[in-house]
């Protein structure tokens, strides 16, 4: 066991943010599979359902060593636990969140984050009509306590939804704190140290997608 | 000039989501130069900025044609506007939201997408509270009318903010109105035509990047 762990550390460190993207969509599909009672699964079907090639999801599972049976496809249950162990969704994180604006605020009634395992203990804002008072069943704490608060709670991870201006000193409150690993919401690209994992949601940039595309359609109906 | 769009719309095609997304990152970069007042940028420093490499950014920026200069690089201004240009934000797009609860209602007062032209025409719920009431400043339609009411409006981009059990029904009224581009904030996969572009944000498979960071650390202090 001791060998397979070790090997599979040094395995992780070659998962891309795009492989991790993608066993978080192999997850669901599990999820649903188990569901409707499969046992098995083929490469074909989970990049079928994922609209991925079979090759780009036998790559993606190689990691797991070679379990997945020819002809049989790979164990739905079995398949399911090592990516959620691998996601680390098989154990609950102390999540704390900064800022309870409009992103905030649907933030802490995101029930997806709970089933997930990512429990929100602890919210943060500098509003002093929201300190102390009760939002959705959690007690707004004041942001100057951040730093201290985050260490006695053993948050692991920050989401920040706090304005784009003031983003940056969360950050530094945060990483003074020892926690490296923060989702961010405000629309500004933050700086961090090298040892902090920050990923940034832009919605707008998702919508940047969709306007590409239309762009492209439209040019092509041009000529 | 004809000429020119042919080519570039040939180009079009071979540009890929990740190279989307890291044209929004270089737009956002570029906007923040010009406030700086800086007239070039190198590949170098838009690398540094984005933690991309110079020869990513080189190989991205090679869509447009040789523009940069060697020594002096990209001149601020017109890089910034070819990228607009391809991700559609030189103009407005009407936008419809379906689902004005938590998560919807914080995109209704999501200030950055309006900055980013995608203006929210029309949203609409099923919640008999809510319809015909005003809702931060926009009228509050019917979702029954959902198909009929976007083909009037001429929307061209739908948000779905649905529970994941109703999003599929909500899929097949926006496609039957002819709205091809659609960004999905229900927590559920969702079928579409092959001439659909959807996006799903899953707030919660963001969260997942950040276990799998924690995840890994912990395997390797174990070793």
């Amino acid at each position: 066991m001791i060998k397979y762990v070790k090997e599979f550390t040094k395995e992780m460190h070659r998962i891309s943010e795009s492989t991790i993207h993608r066993l978080s969509l192999y997850y669901r599909t599990l999820v649903g599979l188990q569901r409707e009672r499969h046992i098995t699964v083929s490469s074909r079907e989970l990049a079928k359902r994922n609209k991925f090639t079979p090759a780009q999801v036998r790559k993606d599972l190689s990691f797991f060593g070679s379990f997945g049976t020819r002809g049989l496809g790979y164990p739905v249950s079995e398949l399911k636990d090592k990516i959620a162990s691998i996601l680390g969704l098989n154990k609950t994180w102390n999540v704390a969140l900064v800022g309870v604006g409009n992103v905030g605020s649907a933030l802490v009634s995101y029930k997806e984050f709970s089933r997930q395992g990512f429990i929100i203990k602890k919210v943060f804002d500098n509003d002093q009509r929201k300190i102390g008072k009760n939002h959705k069943g959690i007690l707004v704490s004041d942001v100057r306590y951040l730093a201290r608060e985050l260490k006695e709670d053993k948050i692991e991870i920050v989401i920040i939804a706090v304005p784009a201006s003031e983003a940056q000193k969360v950050v530094a409150e945060v990483v003074s704190a020892g926690v490296h690993t923060i989702l961010n919401f405000a629309p500004t690209n933050l700086k961090v140290p090298g040892n902090v994992v920050l990923r940034t949601v832009n919605m707008a940039m998702e919508l940047e997608h969709l306007s590409f595309a239309l762009t492209k359609r439209g040019r092509i109906k041009e000529l």
